[in-house]
């Protein structure tokens, strides 16, 4: 089996950009990626594309040959959707078509638009990642439903408001830095505290923001990064996805994610490695307590133990287990359909030590993406490491 | 590399049946799909999933963890979306996933409401296939689209309404036996040519019709099928996509659909086939000129000479080249994201001897499928054999 190679990666701005049409956005990107990773256009074999509401924020479908076109490419283009994970699902069959050998070089992305739908009807279409009959109908939203989940977990294990507000004001942190990022401002602990509620126990800055943007990735294999001299030092080598029951009311227990479980421990094995192993992580924070989920049901902590990570320092820049160095959903922005991808250009940047975080982590080579779609229905993991 | 085995087929009954949901259409698809291929559920290792318009139908977007649920499966799921070829991409990423041998049993399918729209609601859904900035807003619909593609194929190969009315009249008289078409009524010739307007030179009959339905499939690696003693003659041995401009006004030729072309080179070459070794082909015909269109890319006739023929009677159940032994999306029905699985599913029959129609053809051993999104901008095409 080939090695799969990142070898070139790109991010609009994220963040209320409504004067620019998808393709623009997507455009830009991948531009951007061509250009990292000095890969001729011509010898793409396959664009994978994620987008979650395009139907709604652009009455647009079938966006997959409009962003190869946009992208300049002329060859196969599939959109995927798995509601927040969308580019992650993407990446992963990305993955899958470069380790079979039966393309070399795969386009990867993902793109969405929302703030020109307005706060209530950004919220309206995320909604449609939930299960419209049995759970949007009876009233719930996604903030609504994170914090069901934190209440879950806090009856569970115990856990404070206080403890999510380190969450949020970490990533805000993390986010200063980075010139692509929604929100590039420190948040402290006691402003979190300060803020308004939207779904007791989850107040605004639990909530990561509605964003526009794009990401997008150029995938080589192995033996084409060798043939062409590339400088792709950083390589996929493990992908796993999970898959739990859609509704929250069909779930044993609010507080742990089987899907993101079921992704990891297939992502792990699929690069043959522990959970000990991962040095850096970027996890799907659309709220804070999502962070702490995805900690546990990755395994990097025992559950209950992820609650008090933030507080305690050790997911810091410069703790033991630097999570969301990019500032996360939570601060670089969410736009959905291009998550997933935009987690591994950020990981791809750490990892070869040309993102402004860096050098808080220069001896890091093996780190993490994990992406989520609904209230982790769907659940994606790549493994990323610096390769000789 | 592994030969990949139809080892299961299921369809619900295609038709206006607003009053079942889409969980409820495919888990009728997929549960007759099990019983069919007699493979146990917890085998399944990922559900590939098509849909087009959920999120304007069922306001449901995140749509695969739900199918999983409705079918029974425990496993990843991923919904593709490529507007009227959303079901063929799931199809094709399925076929790459078994040859990979990363899995042995991959679960297909796809669904779509439409009838709950309305016929409005429906065109209007059904538009966000094609480009919205620039053709949508120009007040192009379907029908409008594929009478500007049949208008410019008149013009530069000659052809009349009377050679489209032949097209339906055929199709229309295969889904007579098929008992899960929308419409088991034979139309004459004379019915269809007095038939009213919809965007000149198509008419009524020319249009393939709104329609709820699913469609599900079993596929298995040939070692899964030997281990197993399973009955599945059937085997997936090419598979190819093409993508073209999204726009109308950005082809160089409306009477050529260079998708089509690409995906049949790439399906041929990866079964080592040529056109000529085809026997029998369900395509894509959501109207009748893009029957003709698409027998021209596919290579099966010269270009300026498939519209002759249905009327030759060449295409015919007992011509040389039976096309849409199914009825086709004309008679049968499309459901748009189930289309591209529900013709692999006939095909199957078909070739192993379990449709309605397979006596006409009993000596057929190789037939394609080819499904398309919107005007052709996307194609895929598969190639199907029975196999010793």
């Amino acid at each position: 089996m080939t090695a799969v190679r990142v070898a070139g990666v790109g991010l609009t701005h994220f963040g209320q950009i409504p004067e620019r049409t998808g393709r623009d956005l997507f455009a830009e990107a991948s531009q951007l990626a061509f250009e990292d990773a000095s890969v001729p256009r011509e010898d793409v074999a396959q664009l994978n594309y994620g987008n979650f509401m395009g139907a709604l924020a652009e009455h647009q479908g079938h966006q997959a040959p409009l962003m190869a076109e946009a992208a300049g490419l002329d060859c196969p283009a599939t959109r995927y959707e798995e509601a927040c994970a969308s580019a992650g699902v993407a990446v992963r069959e990305a993955v899958k078509t470069v380790r079979s050998g039966e393309a070399d070089v795969v386009a990867v992305g993902g793109m969405e638009r929302m703030t020109n739908l307005g706060t209530a009807g950004a919220t309206e279409g995320l909604a449609i990642a939930a299960d419209d009959l049995f759970e949007v109908r009876a009233g719930m939203t996604f903030p609504g439903a994170y914090a069901l989940m934190a209440s879950a977990y806090f009856d569970e294990y115990g856990g404070s408001r206080e403890d999510l507000a380190h969450v949020a004001s970490k990533n805000h942190g993390n986010a200063v830095e980075n010139e692509y990022a929604q929100y590039q401002r420190a948040v402290s602990v006691e402003k979190a505290m300060d803020a308004p509620p939207v779904a007791e126990p989850l107040y605004l800055f639990d909530c990561a923001p509605i964003t526009d943007g794009a990401a997008a990735l150029v995938l080589v294999s192995d033996d084409y990064a060798e043939a062409n001299d590339l400088d792709a030092p950083v390589g996929i080598v493990g992908s796993g996805q999970g898959t739990d029951k859609m509704a929250l009311q069909d779930r044993d227990d609010l507080a742990w994610t089987p899907a993101t479980e079921q992704a990891a421990e297939m992502a792990y094995a699929d690069a043959a490695i522990e959970a000990d192993d991962v040095e850096l992580a970027e996890v799907h924070d659309c709220f804070t307590i999502a962070e702490v989920l995805a900690l546990e049901s990755l395994g990097l902590y025992e559950p209950g133990h992820a609650i008090g990570a933030a507080r305690r320092g050790e997911t810091a820049a410069d703790g033991d287990l630097p999570v969301n160095l990019s500032g996360g959903l939570k601060a670089k922005g969410h736009p959905v359909g291009a998550t997933g991808a935009s987690q591994v250009v950020e990981m791809t940047r750490l990892l070869r030590g040309d993102h402004p975080n860096s050098d808080a982590v220069d001896d890091a080579r093996l780190g993490i993406t994990h992406n989520a779609g609904g209230t982790v229905a769907s659940a994606v993991v790549h493994v990323l490491e610096v390769l000789a």
